[in-house]
């Protein structure tokens, strides 16, 4: 699996149980063709007619890494493939591969999908088919969902939004935000004014069902959370980058340089997740402040074979002990599955040129990839 | 010519006839070596004192790949080279590098320059020099300087516009608007009011000859385009990235993503021209959205020895039936003959990697070439 | 030193003398642990509880390289490193490291730095540690800070301020703006009207102390340089990307598009600093304007182990009559040799590999090694 010639004792840090510190839940049930293609693609489109979402860098790895752990050759076609997925069956082959990860704790954010597809395995159960343990992410704007669909006054709504952070943080190892693909990275450094919170709720609760873009409620929700997470010692990620925006652009992490700096007192670590394609720019606020941590999440599994630039791009300026391991896991156990595997083999071919270069020892080489893939996310979730 | 050891169907792939799906046509007339210098050069400036512009990426690539084509050593110097395209003479110096670029169809922006600078091959012509088939693509800021500077009443601007676009579009293959070098990208998702168009379109006729540069003339003038693709099953090419802008953040392709989801349902082609350096983005859009297309374009012969990363960030995450293969082609057939040998270096050395790391077989490496090569353009322009 | 089997002219031209074209003055003091990492770090701040700024690029780049001109192993760690350095004391090795560095000229910004610490070498000192001439560059925010803590009335500021900015001008090699760090490079194409002018004065006088952020200001006073380099032939600096910016996305040089065609007719060479992570931006600046320069200066030493392809991705683009050699020198000298190091080393890699492919002949790869490790330096700074 590896790529490189590399020293025994870079081999068994790279191999060693990662912690996957952000995931989700995959679908418990058996998948058709037209099911599985949307889910391995970022659009929620089918393929265009006479393509398919295998033709991309995701499908091919899904074909080439996925297969022999089916039982079949690599580079199995599409539909041989899914044939054989749907003889396991879905348990089989979420075992299988959730196992094949080498995971040693999910840490997952078990919000169900804005499709209201509730059909996929919980955190616990990610833990079990995984053989590992599990812990939950709590999202921040799934709570608010959740408030905003039972209140029914403005005081009810903004207390009962304070009281369900604290009540569900409690029983979570971090909390999530999505901000950045609601109204943008570009967040205040002071907390929205108290009117303005009133008025937004009053707008939200007379549409309560609909999707929260108000960035007024959305920057009072992140620093309400921003509070339950200094008081608890808790993390904060936040989605950065490409996946679910009607915006890019506005993803970019640095344009959350202003808050990242006013949370720096406080001291609650920001985990900027996924990045890219800017985590170079998301390197450079890891290494600047002390509270920010950064993965190339999703990346890794879709850009595929193409996976070691990107991860060499984060290494070109991030400090080793602000680098984390997440697949992004979503949909399919073989996005958790391509995540840890691409993982190994960017940062097995990321420290065979280091030390092929003589830039690196073979005892940092080991040290920085058991940091990586798993003793920094101890650290920072306290696990 | 291909950089690597590959199976003989991938280079069989590879060599295959390319449809050049973006190109313009090259000057027909002996160029000295001042004019010659500004042709090889973005900027439309002489190099400084003491400086020429064959010291550049693609200066490079001409003395090396270009020169042996005109029967001179690779890396001749400058002076040898243009002497010796003095002796062959402008035609049968385009024969040789056209034909030399191994193309099946040109897709011809036959625009003339800004400068009126008209002396070059028309798209009829590119083909019969490159032993190729040829149709065209229209420019649609072109048809509106052509019925600016005839009308003389808003009405009849307006209602001209129209039927020049329909007119136009009939004898072509496609559409495309440089609307990111004239305004941005940005897009507004809904077509302008038609107030605000008789307004702009007033002011447009006081200053008829003046480069076209109000937004809101320019998204009626796009979203007419559209219209008319949309009824002719066209596809319509953006512009992006660099070249020609005057505030190249302005032409980063995400900044399209609202226009662009406002477009799917009509279904009309959306293709990202050259993109660099935001190919990365243009990538992702091409991943999210059924009818977004996408390629790196002049980036090609222009990063010449480098192209080979830009391409594969390319492949990073672009679906394989969304990418198309364009020279960009415009000046002089150097470019033309540079785009091809780049791009099929350039995607070579991509599929020998995957090949090498056994990450793809040699049959879907042949079956991608032959997509982004010829495929893909076939199918979205009907060709 | 030197990564790959090159000829031998191709060497030579690599371990030539290196002009430094933008360096600050280093720490002439002893330095402990606290001090010395705080020191290699971009943004200030101790590394968090259990970690260390050792565990960076530039960190394992200082026990690599620098450690051996110590007389240590490679590898050192970093315990061993300083104790080491104490042993040596700061004087010697400065000599050792700045002469290491294989410099002929320091071009240094030797401003104080923000926080009152003076306790660093001055140009004459620093040429006289490396073994080099050393000429000034003058940051032009340093001129303003000077006056306004000295003038009591509007009038005089502004008047002082030119005198200044001509007095200190006239000793200097060149100029230099950290505007972007300040209020983004976003600067406008025209000088701000004289009546805004004064306002921001008068409100500059009120608080002399205060760090000037005012865009008026900012702009006036880079204006007014931009006379001053114009009368006396100086080009004029420009920090870019990342590096002491509270909102790093407006320090993408690109921003800078109108302003430097506004300055195109007066020939004012602009010269674009560091630029990472928006170098290939820069790069194309560099090649469309023939009065734009280029480097990736401190991103050299800070990406050390990757950044061969920092300097590859320069090279995408930009004319290699543009490019420049900065080390971004400050605080320790480690920076100053290892920006040399990895200057040669990536530029060898980049020269190996064109030459392994074919693309360039050794004759034109060690011309272009000297034009870039000296030759424009020399040019544009008339040295």
């Amino acid at each position: 699996m590896l790529p490189v010639d590399l020293p025994g004792t870079v081999r068994d840090a790279l191999l060693a149980p990662l912690v996957d510190h952000h995931c989700h839940g995959v679908r418990r049930d058996d998948l058709n063709r037209a099911r599985f293609e949307l889910l391995i693609s970022e659009g929620g489109n089918p393929a265009p007619p006479g393509t398919t979402h295998f033709d991309t860098p995701f499908g091919a790895a899904v074909r080439r890494w996925c297969a022999p752990l089916l039982g079949l050759e690599p580079h199995a076609p599409p539909a041989v493939y899914l044939t054989r997925r749907a003889e396991l069956g879905a348990g089989e082959v979420n075992r299988r591969l959730l196992t094949g990860a080498g995971v040693v704790a999910f840490l997952v954010d078990a919000t169900p999908d804005e499709t209201g597809d509730l059909d996929v395995l919980s955190a616990a159960e990610m833990g079990r088919h995984g053989g590992a343990a599990a812990d939950e992410i709590v999202r921040i704007e799934h709570i608010e969902r959740d408030v905003a669909e039972t209140a029914e006054l403005t005081a009810d709504y903004l207390d009962t939004l304070e009281e369900e952070l604290t009540a569900r943080a409690a029983r979570a190892v971090g909390l999530k935000t999505v901000i950045g693909s609601l109204s943008g990275l570009d967040v205040d450094p002071v907390p929205p004014a108290t009117g303005a919170v009133i008025a937004a709720a009053n707008r939200r609760l007379a549409d309560p069902k609909g999707p929260l873009t108000d960035p007024v409620l959305l920057q009072h929700l992140l620093w309400s959370a921003v509070e339950v997470a200094r008081e608890r010692g808790l993390p904060v990620q936040f989605h950065s980058g490409f996946g679910g925006s009607l915006e890019p652009h506005r993803t970019d992490p640095v344009r959350l340089s202003a808050f990242v700096r006013a949370l720096q007192p406080a001291g609650v670590p920001v985990i900027l997740l996924h990045c890219y394609p800017f985590h170079r720019q998301a390197a450079y606020l890891a290494g600047v402040f002390p509270h920010v941590y950064v993965d190339v999440g999703l990346a890794l599994p879709h850009t595929a074979a193409a996976s070691a630039r990107v991860m060499d791009e984060l290494l070109e300026l991030a400090p080793y002990h602000k680098q984390l391991f997440s697949s992004g896991c979503r949909g399919v156990a073989e996005s958790g599955y391509l995540g840890a595997l691409y993982f190994r083999r960017a940062l097995g071919a990321a420290l065979g040129a280091r030390l092929g270069a003589g830039e690196w020892s073979a005892a940092d080489a080991a040290r920085i990839a058991h940091m990586i893939g798993s003793g920094n996310a101890r650290r920072v979730y306290r696990l």
